[in-house]
């Protein structure tokens, strides 16, 4: 994919998972409609920015009106997929794969983990929840079988490429990587990755140059 | 560094972990030097840019020679602060908290991690290697004590405010938060966001158009 020509940027498309969490923090806080200068004021963005990154799916807002905040929520949802369900699976399941298989809100959200796979004996048989960890072996079968979308890879990352590859070669149509590498997939395959330490090595620099920002 | 180098972007800083990582995979492969144009080919960036970036720091390149690798590690070492090491204790110790404490590769990257806190009783009191969890009402006393620079956020979302509130009284350098809420911290504080969701959610996005990108 060649993401230089995307009719939507990459920025405006980060930006919508934000957009769906504050709208659903106004849902629960029971507000039916804001301004996109709230809105802004909220989010740290300005008003305009959050008028132009929502004329790209069509506006939503009317004049002195504002948004309907239930109406936009759920168009932002569509917008992000999150109106459909997907079967995950989780590959590696130390620590980090359990926590993952642990946090209910992606299942509520629509990505199912139905497995997760791992290749240590005293890992494979378990269970995380009702998540059984299986042998890394029966993956290829069991994505086959399983009409799994999402591969979620959380090895170290010496294991990451060979996982990639072998989740690509059963169509995967997705792929969630956490382990610290950047892996090489063909284009039809949407990679998305979380490098924490890179997260955590711009705290440690921003720490550093606090003087300096 | 003098005024001119003062302002670097954000974009330019987050790329920095990223040549940490590449470099110090060209150090474990024993590649002593390397071109701009080759860093390029490895890391999906252009060799113009990468030049441009490590300008910002001072060059380190020499026309006709490339870069040395070790040097230029050791440089991004230092620029990124990860020459010293830095207390750090984890607020939350469910299964995220656990993960990162068992994070191996943090600590030996400088970020000791000293202690977790937790409200639970069934936590409270156990060991993740030989981190103890401790009472959440001890937080304050023990950042005190042990000279802890960064804070790790790792409760539900609906603690993360109050959490981040107690360690910013007291003067906590930075904070690393991975709960699903935009925190409210004072400017002088360094605040790190991993929101999971928002990942997971732009992955669902591209692979709900992928025909457009």
């Amino acid at each position: 994919m060649d993401k230089d020509n995307m009719k939507i940027s990459m920025a405006v498309i980060r930006r919508l998972p934000k957009y769906h969490r504050y709208l659903r923090d106004l849902l629960e806080k029971d507000i039916k409609r804001i301004s996109s200068k709230e809105l802004s004021n909220i989010m740290g963005l300005t008003a305009s920015q959050i008028r132009q990154d929502l004329n790209n799916f069509g506006g939503f807002g009317q004049q002195g009106y504002g948004y309907n905040v239930e109406a936009l929520y759920e168009e932002i949802e569509k917008i992000l997929g999150l109106d459909k369900q997907y079967n995950t699976i989780i590959v590696g399941a130390g620590n980090l794969g359990q926590a993952i298989a642990n946090y209910t809100n992606f299942e509520k959200a629509g990505f199912l983990p139905k497995c997760m796979f791992d290749i240590n004996p005293k890992l494979i048989g378990l269970k995380i929840r009702d998540i059984q960890i299986m042998d890394a072996d029966h993956m290829e079968e069991y994505i086959r079988r399983n009409d799994i979308a999402i591969g979620i890879i959380c090895t170290p990352k010496e294991q990451a490429q060979s996982v990639a590859d072998r989740l690509v070669k059963c169509n995967i149509q997705g792929i969630w990587n956490f382990a610290p590498v950047d892996l090489n997939v063909p284009d039809h395959i949407i990679l998305e990755n979380v490098h924490l330490s890179e997260s955590l090595f711009t705290l440690s620099y921003l720490l550093n140059h606090r003087d300096e920002l």
